[in-house]
């Protein structure tokens, strides 16, 4: 189809804006220059198509096709503007480029909805610029105080808000509700997992995003000579932390899917060769859909770390740092987005999301629903994020869909 | 006894020679100021009881009491004078006034011996500043080349030959051979492991120096987000190299004692909290007294490594960078040791150097022979040093005795 070509150009197009030379990657922190171009750049692409634009407070642009009959009820869809450092060209953007799509084939085909539609290319989500990641969604569903974000600096030092102010955007009080005219809100995102693309699937439909618990856990054992302290003389951190490092992963394969579990992070001290450790520390990331499930995983894994570590002699201390609940999409929404896949025979898999999404933020507020389309060999916040265009075009078909049914009958 | 007190003030005389006034720990790299101010002080030390002294041409310094009888036949003890970063007041440093009281002693209490006695104090073991070690023993023993120092800088930039230079030293052609006169060396040294104090015993009499074996080994995997790529379709580096670690472990318990076999490094790529590692790098250290033993180990911790690496679908290299055979001290000696501690009624205990010393260079050459006093904690390298005054005395009344039926009868 020719949607194909337009929208792999115009993914394109919003890449030049914080795109390195060299490797391709995109960087485009929230309110740097870069990011306020690509700002205007689509609130022009918007408003060229005869949409209505406007800003919020805070930078979120949203475009809009006005509905006839019910005026104070909104249909909304997009993601993020904001990158990581040096990301790619889909995780966030292609959610906005797929709205862009479905609002003018939406009114191309069939005109003005009943219900209002809007498309929000919102401000942040990553975290990548300063330490609070969703301020987009989060200040739209009212989640999000000024108090939050003071004192928040960037790595240059940066206070969250003189950034905000310098890009021409800041609030003057605090968003306490959810706009109450938004009626639905989907998602369209890159899966940035492998499951889609293995199995051959060109559309996930999101059930569940996950719940996150994190820890970091500091094993104390003795630092000792590693020539002259026999092995039973041994309180040897490392040892104790690959004991504990296996364990988690066999204790997550045993819980079977979805239940996630990944030690990323670890550092032994001192860290020389011919030196049994004293202390290691190591960090643990758990996800499951299921807020008890993943109580009880975490609640075995805790248990058996501190076992392992009392057998061996170590000491522990296990840190969770982070507990953010697991978030079900609505089941009509999800319905919506079934019927309008088999009404256009587009292939799809019911399936939750690993990581975490704008629309986790909304589905506390308003039906909310998510889609995914593959990524190539699972890889994301990278420059090497790829989609095959005939699958953009499924997914965002799909998008329509859902948001013709929404916002039409 | 008397000499206690005098044996704990000429430790911390010594140790003021590089001491740091804030935490206590000593930095006397070889060829620094503190060093040559340390070999000067030393150099009096033993002329003032009226002993001949020489440096030789990179700055091993002896003093000498002459034989009367078989004047071509030296017995030699000492150790080495530098330290590593931030050390202790006894690591090398010991044995050079072990053989001072030992010199002292014995000339006082039988005047000349029939064989020239020397104590040495050895330029250089640590390999602290340059990445050469222990080449104070390498170049008595002949070991050392010119060309082995040739373009080795330290971290300053300095070249080996100009640091020498500039502390006086500096030699004109390589020494061959060892010196021929050398009949016999014996070190004392402290532990720097716990088995002599956990077992309660103040002296240890080594029989073997361990062979080392060092790798580093490359687990390579993929990296993929940590929420969105399910438990079985990973290839986690960090779950793999966690099993091998403590298959290393355990492969070292079963061997048992003297096998030891240390992780002491890891280093996990990205290293994010949020991301299954792509690779994770990490070392091995093995030691044993005997090399078919050390060789059996390491073939079969080689071959279990792959095979975890192969069960679990990642990639591994494994580089044995470090290859040092063990080395069995002097029958001989050690029985002239044996039988001293038991005329004097001084417990002690048979055992092996799990660490590298300057008796395994001397012991390719000559008889040679090795006595180990408590480290408090098994710790060394580390300001923390400590050896009770009582072992001490201990120590070095086995040395004395051991080198009075060299030198005497
Ligand atoms: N979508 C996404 O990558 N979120 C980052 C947080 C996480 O899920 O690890
Ligand atoms: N004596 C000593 O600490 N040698 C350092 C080399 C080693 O054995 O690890």
């Amino acid at each position: 189809v020719q949607w194909a070509q337009d929208i792999v150009e115009k993914i394109n197009w919003l890449a030049q804006f914080g795109k390195d030379s060299e490797n391709g990657g995109v960087t485009r922190l929230v309110y740097s220059e870069t990011w306020l171009e690509a700002q205007l750049a689509l609130k022009k692409l918007f408003e060229d198509e005869g949409f209505h634009t406007e800003f919020d407070e805070v930078g979120n642009l949203f475009a809009r096709l006005n509905g006839t009959e019910y005026t104070n009820e909104t249909i909304l869809t997009g993601s993020h503007i904001d990158t990581v450092k040096n990301g790619g060209y889909y995780d966030g953007q292609l959610g906005v480029i797929a709205g862009f799509f479905a609002l003018k084939h939406l009114q191309q085909t069939y005109g003005q909805p009943v219900r209002n539609i809007e498309v929000v290319s919102m401000a942040e989500e990553e975290g990548s610029r300063f330490p609070y990641s969703m301020w987009g969604s989060k200040y739209i569903a009212g989640q999000a105080k000024q108090e939050d974000i003071k004192g928040i600096k960037d790595a240059n030092g940066e206070s969250f808000e003189e950034a905000m102010n310098k890009a021409g955007f800041g609030y003057k009080k605090n968003r306490e509700n959810v706009r109450d005219d938004l009626k639905a809100f989907i998602e369209l995102h890159i899966e940035q997992g492998n499951v889609l693309e293995t199995e051959e699937i060109p559309i996930g439909i999101v059930q569940h995003i996950v719940g996150q618990r994190r820890f970091i856990v500091e094993v104390t054992g003795q630092a000792n000579h590693a020539g002259t302290t026999p092995m039973g003389y041994r309180r040897d951190a490392m040892n104790a932390a690959a004991r504990m490092i296996y364990g988690v992963n066999d204790l997550a394969l045993s819980y079977g899917d979805p239940l996630v579990a990944t030690v990323g992070e670890i550092q032994a001290q001192p860290g020389t060769v011919n030196v049994v450790s004293g202390k290691v520390i190591f960090s643990i990331d758990a996800r499951h859909i299921n807020e008890k499930e993943l109580q009880d995983f975490t609640d075995e894994m805790t248990a058996n770390l501190r076992t392992t570590a009392s057998h061996i002699g170590v000491e522990i201390d296990i840190d969770m740092w982070m507990d953010e609940p697991p978030v079900p999409m609505d089941p009509a929404v999800v319905d919506i987005i079934k019927q309008q896949c088999d009404n256009q025979q587009l292939l799809y898999k019911l399936m939750h999301s690993g990581a975490g999404h704008d629309a986790q933020v909304f589905a506390q507020n308003i039906p909310t629903a998510m889609l995914f389309v593959p990524s190539r060999d699972g890889i994301s916040h990278n420059p090497q994020e790829y989609t095959k265009p005939k699958d953009l075009v499924e997914g965002i078909k799909a998008l329509t869909g859902a948001i013709y049914d929404l916002g039409y009958t």
